[in-house]
């Protein structure tokens, strides 16, 4: 008989990290967090150099998530899609923008064919983007995977809204740090 | 404090439905049980009409997976996601052919963009799909969300082999069933 369940966490570290802040009001504040979740993820050889966060349009935070693939033996474990299941579990909604509030994603680099894919059901209306895809691969050797062609357009026609270059130096200096450690966790 | 994990689990009947068998030697021994999964996950009001399974190339069973959007309060839970998850966490790995051995998917309906993007990184080297992203939508109203325009051809030019249409008319009577039924669950 095969697994019957899957059980993914986040690493102890992140209430630490997170601290007494409660409102993250702009574009700014949103991708700080999810930037320095990634750079905390690298330092603690937790996971991959990639952090998210998702917020109300008002700046409230409902979840956060960092790459735990290696350590949670799991290909599904990326920031965003920790991110979207902890906040759609503590919701307890599985899209969560249903209740009509907006829903932003602030994620510290362009997100993975999965990733993206996995953005049309989560219930969002905005995407903050810190690193592009070619900085993922350049810097740290990821493969994004394959998008399609206009896949702004796309998001765009299902009425999700997208920012790139949000801090996107800041993301990159985590992407070259975990790039240049040569360890793969 | 957002959650700090994320607990999935497949519904309690999936024992009793995979029963004592052991090998599935083919293609369509395959897919019936991804179909068979499919269809038990809609007469149990367990989730919605899809099901899916990996195997090695010689047909051992690796993990199951079926829809569990609603009852489980994510938009991740796909039948295909859980079937990766639940295998690689079974088998300690991040991606499924990583010690070499060819792995195969089977799913009742043609992943979405979601899980279209997760098979890039489950470590699988072929896919099996019963029905088409049109049948889905037409029988059954789900969006599949954008794929690339050469869809077929991504998965190929990174060594994953494609065959659609095993067992369709049986994965669309179930997709018909659950759009008749008017319920979502």
């Amino acid at each position: 008989m095969p697994h019957d369940h899957v059980h993914l966490t986040l690493p102890a570290w992140i209430a630490d990290e997170i601290g007494t802040e409660t409102v993250y009001p702009d574009d700014l504040s949103k991708m700080a967090l999810a930037v320095r979740l990634s750079s905390r993820n690298v330092r603690e050889t937790s996971g991959g150099p990639f952090g998210a966060a998702l917020f109300t349009d008002t700046g409230r935070l409902l979840g956060v998530g960092v790459n735990r693939v290696v350590s949670q033996n799991c290909s599904l474990a990326h920031a965003e899609m920790l991110a979207f299941a902890t906040a759609q579990q503590a919701m307890n909604r599985f899209r969560l923008n249903q209740n009509g509030e907006r829903i932003v994603l602030a994620t510290s680099s362009q997100p993975c064919a999965m990733c993206y894919g996995a953005s049309f059901w989560a219930g969002i209306d905005a995407v903050l983007i810190g690193a592009r895809a070619d900085d993922v691969q350049s810097l740290a050797g990821f493969d994004e995977g394959p998008l399609p062609a206009d896949w702004i357009g796309e998001w765009q026609k299902r009425g999700i809204n997208v920012r790139r270059d949000i801090l996107r130096e800041d993301a990159c200096a985590v992407l070259k740090a975990y790039g240049e450690s040569g360890l793969v966790y």
